[in-house]
């Protein structure tokens, strides 16, 4: 794994058959799309290499954050194309919920996600004496959608009253808002959570490992592929590239978002995570 | 220190020239005073032994708090015999922060406690693009008092822009509500906080040894008593009781708040946390 | 996922077509077979069930340990009956590393699991000034083998050299040795450097879902099978319970191992991890 | 609390009535003292001010450590002028430990250190079946003087075994050996083991208040001294920095140990922990 200084994307993206690209830094940032990047589908579309997008996105539901990309033109981006942490969180309720509620924390669009056949998403504000009983599971979705004080202490009260699998959909500490700010992730309000009741949640999200299987079993139904001809390409080193690294795919670190040119070598070195390349934007120069 | 199984109060309470006492779950709980503990008062005075409350509570003065116990019948707390983990982040803003704004978290009551001269004490919500760079300090106070959301979005901003002095005045996780409803404290937000930012923050509050110094030195001011002379009372292993054996008291776990008579042996021994004693309340039998 | 109290294993092991099981506290223990194991690997195989032994175990290869296994009398367990995290760590290194020296900590039987074309496997203990700027990566393998004073000071400077990836084939802080002794694994010895270093290291084994991936990839090689009917048996709740609920399948915790029968609805509580069935052991009945 | 550049200490040093000094990396390092200091101490006594060494040493006594500087021809550093956390365990130890066994991980002379009226002083190495119910307390000392595989393994049952008072005498991760090599010590070591039993250790060390106040109080025996009027020299931001702040004295962050000039800047910036000066060194030009 020698790290050969920076890569241009064009040299590196033929090599290999699939792409799974990182959402936010990679393809979008707080303005917009990242300029350019419709080139890179539109190759990928001209030499016919499959690609899927990874992301640590429970906000919403695959086709509409695919919309989302439609909307801003890039047109590539198909719901079947998007592997998000929230519908691993799905999966697992639909195989381990059979009945009962499932409380939530988060939007009623990132609820509207997880709902299935034979149980009820309520979220936690809706939680009461009547209803806590039924409760069979909770899930962190979303930062937004609720209010932080009431809400947190009821989940608190609510994991300290029932022994129920609890979920946290989105793994990340904080996201970007825009230039210079930062936003806190569900993930570290989970965090917090988890530390008072002193139980185990159960993680859905890169790096774990789960998320690239759940994406490697995808591209499989439709192609054969092996895990040394699939790239992950992401902006940050401890979720994108440990997560790749880990599953065993090569990976390209692009600077186009949380990591900057100017600190790229100082945080490989502090923290040991090396990608397979490092390139400045997952853009096509073509 | 060997655990001689359950001791009255009455029989130990003797030994010593001075006791501190936790407050929460020694002498009040969510009901109001402990039943009883007027008459522990009435026999530290009569027998001339010296007392102080030691309360890891920046939410009130200790004026605020010992009126408090006085509106709820108990007048022997007058507030030179309150020690809180506020008086700690006072004193350190007082030798450490010369000029400008700190900022903090909580009610108005608590940020009255901070108040210095030369500063401006201003809750987070009110920190813009003008102020910010005024901003010399930040502390923790109080889990009331401002919105969680918004506020601590700001706060977690606030701290990626300046590098200043942040004081977290209650190491609590959590507080209990009524009978089996617990608060999350300050301590576990700010705890969440730090983690994001990846700072350290100065934390004040049992079982910190500052604590412990600052109740020492006050009751040596009026006399002269040596560490094995003073008895700590409280009903929390990890941090009274902690706190008090750690700083060379002789410690008394008392079982009328956090710590249950069904699990004071299983807690004991599974945190390695031991008590010189263990008491049924602080109540003297008188 | 409802707890129905306590079951016999032979009224749930019919409902699944694959069984999943960890091998120490639930085929073995530190006094070899457990009793009456042999007649649930009989029940397995004559209604033409499948198994596999999912292991966090990097001190032997799956031939060394399933000769363990016919030494101690049960021939059912063949080496490609057996899934361990030393596995993972070889397929990792196979992709990743294709020349200069792995270092490792273990023993030599632990080694020579990892070795491979291309790339030469050396202890710590024979890395010096000459051959440290070939040293590609590091595994820790076991606790074993080593000189903890000098190699583990030598791996902390090793690290702090060199930025490679460093995997860590067993996730278990400690191991029993007999009745009532414990001793430290390699994991905890890997959290500790990591912590003195600051780097990430790549970790393998339950409850990592990459583990049960492997597993859950082998057995669809030779038929065809869904994650609801595999079912995986474990004592322990935070890596086999944990692991095999987070990948999606039902989970039998056995009282014959790590978790006894007195402390398992305790542990449960505190915990939050939900096993779907509690069993005395993993013997059937028949 | 304004960061001003870079000052000389012979700038600051005659601002302060008492200087607590950090040892290693601010007297002395790997190549024997720091050169010119011994005009730092020549200066000191001419202008009659007050020095303590400061240290989280608990590998020899005073008297030895003391004798080490003379050796190197530094003699006005005398016993009475170090302060260490090895003295904190050894109070702690006198005021709670009555009888019995004190259990030790280290050299014999930091066990020397440690030894009081009425107590058998024992390596861990020396714990038997005949002899473990006696066990009252257990200290970690020193990273040296026992056999890190037998002897941590042993210590991680006695614990087990026993619920009794454990003391680390030093909070240090690592130490630095000689240039650009560090030694894992024995912080490290205790904390590997904290998280395998569960247990809450006693730590005694910079940065908690402690060191701080055991200091503070040697120097008002002598004389009338206030907190602004100490400054703590530390060249570590963590240990010396933190704690010197937290307990309320001016703080100087020397460049000649662990902070290099190079990366002063931004380890303050990431830590959030600010020295109220920087210095080259504690060699005062005179």
């Amino acid at each position: 794994m020698p790290m050969n200084s920076i890569h241009s994307f064009s040299e590196i993206v033929g090599k290999y058959k699939v792409i799974f690209f990182d959402a936010f830094g990679v393809l979008k940032n707080y303005k917009g799309l990242v300029p350019g990047i419709d080139r890179t589908f539109q190759y990928l579309h001209d030499k016919k290499k499959e690609y899927y997008i990874v992301t640590n996105d429970a906000s919403r539901s695959p086709t509409q954050l695919a919309e989302k990309y439609h909307q801003a033109g890039l047109h590539a981006i198909s719901k079947d194309r998007i592997v998000s942490s929230g519908m691993l969180a799905k999966e697992y309720i639909n195989l381990k919920v059979k009945s009962g509620i499932v409380a939530y924390l988060g939007t009623p669009d990132s609820a509207h996600y997880i709902e299935g056949e034979g149980i009820e998403v309520l979220p936690v504000s809706q939680i009461n004496t009547h209803n806590v009983d039924d409760v069979n599971a909770l899930v962190f979705l979303d930062d937004e959608g609720f209010d932080w004080n009431s809400d947190l202490n009821k989940t608190v009260n609510l994991l300290r009253k029932r022994t129920i699998p609890t979920i946290v959909a989105n793994t990340d500490d904080a996201y970007p808002l825009n230039l210079g700010e930062i936003c806190i992730a569900v993930g570290s309000v989970a965090t917090m959570i988890e530390n008072i009741v002193g139980k185990k949640f159960i993680r859905f999200g890169k790096p774990d490992s789960q998320m690239f299987i759940f994406a490697y079993e995808r591209v499989r139904r439709h192609m054969h592929v092996t895990k040394d001809q699939i790239l992950m390409v992401g902006d940050t080193l401890n979720t994108d590239i440990m997560g790749g690294n880990k599953f065993g795919l090569d990976t390209a670190l692009v600077l186009s978002g949380n990591t900057l040119p100017t600190d790229v070598e100082s945080r490989i070195n502090s923290s040991g995570i090396l990608p397979t390349y490092i390139c400045p934007s997952a853009v096509v120069d073509y």
